[in-house]
């Protein structure tokens, strides 16, 4: 039996035996050094290996990156036509081989859910599909595995479970209130672990916790039924198709920028008790709580040594405009109207 | 195709229409008058249906009671013996029937995990048994069909849920933090949920968020990796093997007691965290917020109108020493350790 391994480089010697996989009677091709915002020369490379060795299960060891790279590998090689197709339209993936991971850094759930976003840069695009077969059938979570994550990769992870969280929270739906609360479970979460894991990278606790957050962030339990719709995600991908940035950096700086602009008189409760049940700000003016909580948001990311403009990223205004244009396609529908200016407006407040 | 339907007196009125499943080119055989506290008697009953009429799957339509007999029904009708042996010793269960559920009690979130409780009255014994194959493959939860519960159901499967998601919260393992944050989700959810049912048992959103928390306090999110042993349930159990009273009513009499005796020094971190998340309570000494935090549990099962003592469900202490001992197997490494003399003693406090 052919298992294709998608791996990030240097992995196996982390203590994950390729020699577990040949001893257990399977024969493995391997496709290494997948890039963050992982590209899709990257899936053309695995659907040929896939179709050459006659593969019949794809194993992801690594990062969101590897994993969303593996499930557009494995649809890839049920498909019969250029890959970018799929990722460009998830309705066309009608089958996917089989799906495992092993888990070494805790930020995209990739390994619970049944997305994958992946990119061309030479077309400066970036963007997420979706289909049930994209599920993987297992995935294995050992906090251990993500002890040796540097700093910067921990303090983005965090900013990327962080944004699935609130993406999740800022919906109009007050009726989903287990939803909400569930949600404040875990940013509550985030804030106490992040700063540990990045002080004590080999704290059990603190990876584990985070590890078990990332998957629970965007497996649909606190989603269902709250009608959700993402927009800080649709925006940051934009900086990362143009200037290849690191996700969770630009989550974490857009996400405070995007709460200045939606916070206002008619959103405030929603603003008010994420500064309540997550801060546990008090007060009476929910506009006054909104903008502690907002300002709770950006003190977070800068104990976590996040970025916090566009400008330590190396992003200026050039393309703000097409940026802005293609995102605001992705937004409609989130929980305050985003037109393309609008969008350009906060991608401009966060240079 | 022959399918067995296990349902509570009445429901096919609810709009449910056994027609649907005719129509669908099943067949139907009916096992009518599930009792609750579920007995071995229906079980026994449904187990000769399933070899008589060579039954494919087995549909639940009711509560908990309903969907623990299906489970050991279907069970049974793959076990070359007698039930009660499966309900004695989960590991012999090897294999079951596929289940189905359709839930019109937000109560024991038997509809989502893989265990049943049956009892032997005659014997005063009622136990809970467990294994994957117990897992219904989908349940049906629409929470209009709840409408219709009673008062008295809506509060004792309300105080249900509270107990299962307290039994889980309990623990001594304070590095499952994100599991204890969601069990706080969870019971903010049930006391804000729970008066606004009783008091318009058609509110859509009440019942709602009352029914997908009956299934997640239950199916193994907050509990796993949180080492939990229940305790409070094995109390109860006895007081419905020996009266047969309403379970809910039981665990909302014995769990304020249970608290008072669990309460001291080594263990107020744990109340005190229940206190301020939960019921907002502040204050510096861990043993005060601690004692109010019981005492606010106490108001809502009051709000609730559920009873407070033994001696309002028609319980005196006649039979405490032999219940006592039996419980005390069942409560072994719980958050504190419960001789039978400790549970005597808490049985005894709730006369």
């Amino acid at each position: 039996m052919e298992q294709a391994g998608c791996r990030s480089d240097q992995f196996w010697e982390k203590g994950i035996k390729r020699s577990i996989l040949t001893k257990a009677g399977l024969s493995v091709t391997e496709l290494s050094g997948v890039e963050p915002n992982p590209r899709i020369e990257s899936v053309r490379k695995g659907v040929a290996l896939c179709h050459t060795h006659k593969i019949d299960m794809v194993l992801a060891v690594g990062g969101g990156s590897t994993i969303d790279c593996a499930k557009v590998i494995a649809a890839g090689a049920c498909y019969d036509g250029d890959a970018w197709d799929l990722v460009l339209d998830g309705r066309k993936i009608k089958a996917a081989l089989p799906i495992y991971s092993v888990l070494t850094l805790a930020a995209t759930g990739s390994e619970m859910d049944s997305f994958a976003v992946i990119s061309d840069l030479s077309k400066h695009e970036k963007w997420g599909t979706g289909a049930q077969a994209l599920k993987p059938r297992m995935s294995i979570l050992n906090p251990e595995y993500t002890f040796s994550v540097s700093q910067k990769q921990t303090s983005a992870g965090t900013a990327d479970i962080m944004s699935h969280t609130l993406e999740n929270y800022f919906t109009p739906v007050r009726s989903a209130y287990v939803q909400a609360r569930m949600c404040e479970a875990l940013l509550k979460t985030l804030i106490h672990y992040g700063p540990v894991a990045l002080e004590h990278p080999d704290d059990y606790e603190a990876r584990a916790n985070l590890m078990w957050v990332s998957s629970l962030a965007i497996n649909g339990l606190v989603s269902s039924g709250a009608d959700v719709t993402w927009c800080v995600h649709p925006m940051e991908h934009e900086l990362s198709a143009f200037y290849d940035i690191t996700h969770g950096e630009g989550l974490a700086i857009l996400t405070p920028f995007w709460m200045d602009f939606a916070l206002r008189e008619e959103t405030a409760w929603k603003f008010a008790e994420y500064g309540r049940n997550v801060f546990g700000l008090t007060g009476d003016v929910d506009m006054a709580i909104g903008r502690e909580a907002i300002a709770a948001t950006r003190a977070f990311f800068r104990q976590m040594k996040l970025p916090a403009t566009l400008h330590e990223v190396g992003i200026d205004g050039t393309h703000f405009d097409m940026m802005a244009q293609k995102a605001a396609d992705g937004c409609k529908g989130s929980f305050v109207p985003l037109s393309a200016e609008d969008i350009k407006s906060i991608f401009t407040a966060a240079l």
